[in-house]
């Protein structure tokens, strides 16, 4: 598998997003929010779908020179259009906006509309983390989940993150679709050619399946919970709220309104929502860093079932991730996405990547 | 099994509460939220639970006639001190402060210490939704939740609410514990003789369980999710957000410092820790309310798998629950249920149960 420095695939994905238009500081911020993601070893949010950003601003769904505006504001709140601006564009405006209303008012919500897929929501939540707040990420998706009983899918995998600050550099981070997998989940048993587990999936007859290939054809995944009998509904439920705080109060399109995400896609902006939140701990009681803290100390310390797998917090395995992958300095890719990528470079006549 | 009138219920609580030295506003409203939970059909959190908040009282865990103290605020936050008053004292107090800050800053976020157990989030969720303002509540609670990995018990149900309102005097009402299954459902089984699904429990050796009773006993529920193959992982991440909010935010107990709620329970007051968050939709895009109308209507619409169950939006069971108890005008109880609670009105020289 080709393996390439975590500079070259930062510099590749800049010139790609230059080539097609986008400004050095967006390219820049939207080259590392996929890069973070490959860190974490989320490939399915990463260097994998630069392409259909590049094909997103080339075909004018997305304004790649775009800055968000501000519709409406109070002490705590934003309304925002994002007028079809990068993900990462529009995110930093808005997770920044959120912090500035955070140091003010003790809390800022920042909701907004005419989005596009702003990679890991985590990315997100981190960033207000990074300053000292608890940040939350939303955003809804394009429908690709079956609403518990339903046939059909309707909802997106609209996710949830949380990150919260704790003491000696320490974090939280939550960041969750509400399906029971991700799609990309799917495709992983595909290339390796094994089944996927009951309740994670339905096929085309609105029944369970456990065929990978029917279940990735078929995009009907089942809610956080899987059936209705082990609580399903429940995912379907995380989903609903965060669309009451994506679509809901920012007006953009609601989730089953919202075209697919595909290569070749010619129907214009996805319009999707947004919803970014910043909470300031110190404004409630003091000590918080120390008491998140002792939660993470607590729960990593607990005996395991299995003593080779160790109780984990949500983050760690991310954090783990980027930690290897930063020390050893390169991130190994499929060899097929690096063959896609060098199409693409050829056709937007930039230096392919320089795999080692 | 024995009826009571819904009026009967609320006489009894009330009374009951009153024989225990709580003050005639803080029973009503006490009474009217457990009230709510048989109205809606969860038993589990109504009058089931009377005889624990009553020894409560009478062990001096809970103080009936405590008043909350804001110990901090800002435009948007509140930090309180419950004073270990009772669930309803403390929930009107927060979400009527957070309902407050939402009106003049677009968002109220109110985190609070030394809290009992407040019932139904999501009565709190819909004290802000009919006002016209998206409410959201969480509580933590005693660990009877595995951590991904972990053999014992850390997290509680750790429940996430949220009410928003919709044209036309419809809502959206999620309410949900972040285990699989609240314990209540495997009371069930083990009173029907059946056995629980897979994913909803482990038992004494941390193994998967479906036996009931052992599930029962030995209070290891597993995180929304189930295993991890089928992402319970989201379930306990879920739970730690809850736990940001509430005891990171509050300064009360973790969850895995909460003693376990009992009958002789004389540990003291649980001090746990609750949020309660309103939301302006005002603040954002014109409109909320009927796209939220036209989400319910969408999904309410969608094919369902099995055409004798139509597809549900979240709160939807609870609504029709409630319609049709109140109609009937009476509630439908275990008959051991009542006889306990006639030998604990015999006790505080109160008037028993009258049955219908």
């Amino acid at each position: 598998m080709p393996e390439v420095r975590v500079e070259e695939a930062k510099r590749f994905m800049e010139d790609s997003l230059k080539a097609v238009g986008a400004p050095e500081k967006e390219a820049k911020a939207h080259a590392a929010l996929l890069l973070h993601a490959d860190l974490t070893g989320h490939f399915s949010h990463g260097m994998n779908r630069l392409e259909l950003y590049i094909n997103d601003i080339k075909s004018g769904a997305t304004n790649a020179a775009a800055t968000p505006v501000i519709l409406k504001e109070s002490a705590a709140t934003a309304w925002v259009d994002g007028c079809d601006g990068l993900g990462a564009t529009v995110g930093n405006f808005c997770m920044e906006l959120a912090i500035r209303k955070a140091r003010e008012a003790g809390v800022g919500i920042v909701s907004v509309k005419r989005c596009n897929h702003f990679g890991m929501a985590g990315w997100w939540a981190q960033k207000a983390q990074s300053e000292g707040f608890i940040g939350m990420a939303f955003t809804n998706s394009s429908p690709v989940m079956v609403p518990t009983r339903a046939k059909h899918s309707a909802m997106g995998t609209n996710p949830i993150s949380m990150c919260a600050p704790a003491d000696d550099g320490d974090s939280l981070l939550v960041d969750m679709a509400s399906t029971a997998v991700a799609i990309g989940k799917i495709e992983v048993q595909i290339h390796k050619g094994e089944p996927i587990p009951d309740g994670w999936a339905l096929g085309p007859d609105g029944k369970p399946t456990t065929d990978a290939q029917l279940a990735f054809d078929t995009g009907r995944l089942l809610p956080l919970g899987g059936f209705e009998k082990t609580s399903g509904y429940k995912g379907y439920a995380l989903s609903s709220l965060v669309e009451v705080l994506c679509s809901g109060l920012s007006g953009s399109k609601a989730t089953y309104n919202i075209r697919s995400w595909a290569l070749d896609s010619e129907e214009g902006p996805p319009n999707l929502g947004q919803c970014f939140v910043a909470i300031d701990p110190n404004c409630f009681a003091p000590g918080f860093g120390q008491r998140i803290a002792d939660c993470l100390c607590h729960w990593r310390g607990m005996e395991p079932v299995d003593p080779t797998l160790p109780v984990l917090v949500p983050g760690d395995k991310e954090r783990s991730n980027a930690e290897n992958t930063t020390k050893k300095g390169c991130i190994t890719y499929a060899k097929g996405q690096v063959d896609a990528l060098n199409i693409m470079a050829n056709r937007l006549h930039i230096k392919p990547v320089e795999i080692l």
